[in-house]
């Protein structure tokens, strides 16, 4: 900006008070705006998540700092909404809802992927699906299941997050770019040892033009310029740090992988790139493996920042879901951490769970540890307690976890995630926008910003294409809608006859009537070959009934369990 | 700077393009200075106590937002250095060698009071010390004792924050002008209710012209332009917010009285003001009661940044020392937090203390629980937890707290400190230099920085005249030091003749020998009429020995345990 000003006093254009005063004004008026954007997320990567990871980089690495410290510039609070589903108040999030909130700007409940908080839910646009209709290329890396939560909000729309089968489904018809992470089993059939009862669709991928991967040599040997990248490294979860082998590739690998095709777009690029194991290791409990998890997104985060620097039309903003475990670091009264004891776990509780599951006796436990950790002094109350399990489905790897954490002086609350403000980190125009007190949303409503893309309209293109109403299955598996919340969003006018047991729904010329008493429907007083069911006093009808009336050719998809509109 | 660099264009004493980036230029080497700093210490805030509150203000206040965030700038590093007394290896840090860090600039051991990790500690100045060099006024606002570890650093040296009589006393010649808060104890005789065995100090304070108040009442009364005042309002901590009464004066109405008196100094002011009970109720694990301090330093932060903005011309900094309780919003794997139930408390545990150790029976804690918090459901196995005690030493209360924090759906894992990051906020100059991630070092560097005040100059004048080393008290009470330590400091040589068991220290034409055999000293050959002793291996000498071999008149302040140089 200095350059035009100065450029306009030279010229003799503008006085020179207008012109000292124009670089501020302009500034503040439009922020500057970057070609790329890159969103990373730690999951379940809390204050404390962080800081355990730093003091090990100090004490074990000879870092002063992690990488990604140097760009801290905020945080966000996390609260997501009331859930349809059950009691929960939405104080605590899940990953569905803040990645909802951070990849389209909006809160919802949790479980949802990227779809409203109604009853007929409408699918919320990402980022990257608004930075699709600007041409640019886009990106989704993870070590969890590339199908899981936090990859799923940019790319897809379910009303419950476990719907994985749909999540694949839909990105192969999403235009997204590069999927780099675990999770094959939902893009393959049980005869692959996948989850999917249709077919295995990684052919399909291959057919629109995606190169695919299944091993770190695959992920190299895909050239820059394939345009297109499906890469899926396990099974299911990629495997933790401490029991990786050299065919998996870390998320560093994947993400600069995932950079070097997508940056040779021309009108620019929006990845992802998620640490999803800080979360699974937090939920365990397993501290070591959390903080090799957390390292791993810092390398990862070096690499982005690297790229970015170098290419200097590149944003990045970095941010958690939510804390998991309600990690602490230090318990009891004790003033300290035994940091110098968390590099000896050799393997994961993951890896270790099935020996635990089997082990006989106090001995065989007292073994295994020792063999993993070097901790030859634990009680027969602790053997004991890890024989029993510690009562929660991480069973006798949780309690493994428990009496590890003790000697590592740290402290956990549950298995599940907890409500406190994440860590927002920056670099580059998107910087000064999410610097301070934010919210999750605000992450996703500046990235939208700093790379022009239009949410708004991405949301309302998808908005006429689907609804994902609440809907229940008869016993004769038909598909029924509960009539208030569709009429609604249908424009359809619903009244009720409580002395005749009557309701009248009417759009147009059209009129729909259905008896509360036995079902029964007539359009336009035709008895209809369709019937109206009445469950927890509320009135169902199948979606023939709401194409009566619209005149419209609305069609159920099943997989997604989502109204086609058109 | 614009309207300079606009003056001087008008007045065509330079280029355009050198007035054009001369403000810039300028601000980068000399950033905006302040007259007034104010620090904000929220003790044992963590991340999670933050969260707490303003789900808390969210529910129950309808406000959205915590005064204090939108100020939010950053976070920073917490840990101190190894205790030279214990094996603590400054992992997690206490009160003491946060503040240290946070009011000089150095990082220290935990328990030290503004003075260095060495065996013959150095005193670090304060920011407040370095301010009164300018001409400054001062003042210390607090909810714990005003001797307490958090006020304690910016006014007083000593090598172990238990010392208060000691402090108490340091700040009687200290030259702060405000000192509001609890712990009158260390003021007064045991005549008085006191702890000190001298005297009571108070009529010292009024001959110094300290207007002195002990209640709400008496605070309102001292007038604005008394200059100096003491305000001590409990024998130990003022009363937690749930147990309060009308005589005791809120943290926001210390804070804005001592503004009251401080503006009126025409050179600008410095003043901390601690939250110091957040950090209790954690250590005691009540939340209730955590929340309302965290809110009543917030209504105190609303203040300051009322005055701040009105002012036009002082810095805010706020953090906390550390996080304490190991707080997590969220246990077990429930996605929840019982936030409506948080305002059922009507009194703190520490209220609640006697009549839960006085009670017989499950059925008088029962009544104690039901009265105090609504909750009527408590199990038999709770009722006999809470009859039994937590193990620590909150006992009944500890174990009370226990019980009430799962049915508010929180935890925590100890009564300790923890380690993680802790949240910085700024309004004014100093914002941009605290913002990002920093060291809780940074705060005093960066304050003392934006009113230009000197803590090296400061920190040179403690030096000269006080020295804090280690020492021991023999059967018959006198006070001895280790040799190697003090000669170091005192430029002493040393010499260590094995075979003769002597050692030979020397300074000029002073020469001193000691046997390590019995002990016996002799002065340039002269016997000495005291003696060394040896300890653990380490030489001894009284004070008496180093002042022959310097020549100096050094004494021993017993109370403050330090020598006075000259």
């Amino acid at each position: 900006m200095r350059n035009t000003a100065l450029f306009l006093l030279s010229a003799g254009l503008i006085s020179t008070s207008f012109a000292l005063q124009a670089p501020e004004a302009a500034q503040a008026d439009s922020p500057k705006q970057s070609k790329n954007l890159i969103v990373m997320i730690g999951d379940g990567m809390g204050p404390a998540e962080i800081t355990a990871a730093r003091y090990y980089a100090k004490t074990h690495l000879g870092q002063d700092h992690l990488a990604l410290d140097s760009f801290y510039v905020g945080k966000a609070t996390t609260f997501s909404q009331q859930s349809p589903y059950s009691t929960e108040s939405g104080a605590v999030t899940d990953s569905a809802a803040a990645g909802t909130a951070f990849s389209t700007g909006h809160k919802t409940y949790n479980n949802a992927i990227s779809v409203s908080n109604e009853d007929a839910a409408k699918p919320f646009a990402s980022v990257i699906e608004a930075a699709m209709k600007q041409g640019k290329a886009t990106g989704l890396v993870s070590t969890d299941n590339i199908t899981g939560a936090t990859p799923a909000v940019w790319a897809s729309h379910v009303r419950l997050r476990h719907n994985q089968n749909a999540i694949a489904s839909q990105y192969l018809d999403s235009g997204v770019n590069v999927f780099f992470g675990g999770g094959k089993v939902n893009f393959v059939t049980k005869e692959e040892k996948g989850k999917r009862t249709d077919k295995s669709i990684i052919a399909d991928f291959e057919a629109k033009g995606y190169k695919t991967a299944f091993d770190k040599k695959g992920l190299e040997a895909i050239p820059a310029n394939s345009g297109k990248a499906l890469g899926l490294f396990a099974s299911a979860e990629i495997p933790y740090v401490l029991d990786r082998d050299e065919n998996t590739p870390s998320l560093k690998d994947m993400a600069t992988k995932a950079i070097d095709i997508l940056s040779k777009n021309k009108n620019g690029f929006v990845m992802m790139v998620e640490g999803g194991r800080i979360d699974h290791s937090g939920h365990a409990n397993d501290l070591p493996a959390n903080v090799q998890e957390t390292l791993d997104f810092d390398n990862a985060v070096k690499a982005v920042m690297d790229f970015a620097k170098k290419d200097g039309n590149t944003s990045v903003v970095i941010t958690a879901d939510h804390e998991t475990g309600g990690l602490s670091l230090g318990i009891n009264n004790v003033y300290e951490l035994n940091v110098d004891l968390w590099n000896k776990e050799k393997h994961s509780y993951e890896y270790l769970d099935k020996a635990l599951e089997e082990a006989k006796t106090a001995d065989d436990v007292k073994k295994i540890v020792a063999e993993n950790t070097g901790f030859t002094d634990l009680t027969d109350e602790e053997l004991a307690f890890i024989l029993k399990g510690d009562g929660s489905s991480y069973k006798r790897a949780g309690a493994y976890n428990a009496v590890v954490s003790k000697r590592l002086a740290v402290g956990w609350t549950g298995h599940g995630h907890t409500a406190v403000d994440v860590g927002v980190w920056a670099y580059g125009p998107i910087a000064s926008l999410v610097k301070g007190d934010v919210d999750n949303t605000d992450i996703a409503k500046n990235g939208a910003k700093v790379i022009g893309a239009d949410l708004q309209a991405a949301t309302t293109a998808l908005q006429d294409k689907y609804l994902y109403p609440m809907f229940k299955t008869t016993r004769d598996n038909k598909i029924m809608f509960p009539v208030k919340a569709l009429a609604d969003d249908l424009g359809i006018a619903v009244k009720n006859d409580d002395a005749a047991k009557l309701v009248t729904l009417s759009k147009g010329s059209v009129k729909l009537t259905v008896s509360l008493a036995n079902g029964e429907v007539k359009v336009n007083d035709k008895a209809a070959d369709f019937a109206g069911e009445v469950d927890n006093g509320k009135l169902y009808l199948p979606l023939e009934a709401f194409n009566k009336l619209t005149g419209a050719n609305m069609s159920w998809d099943a997989l997604s369990e989502r109204i086609v509109l058109k």
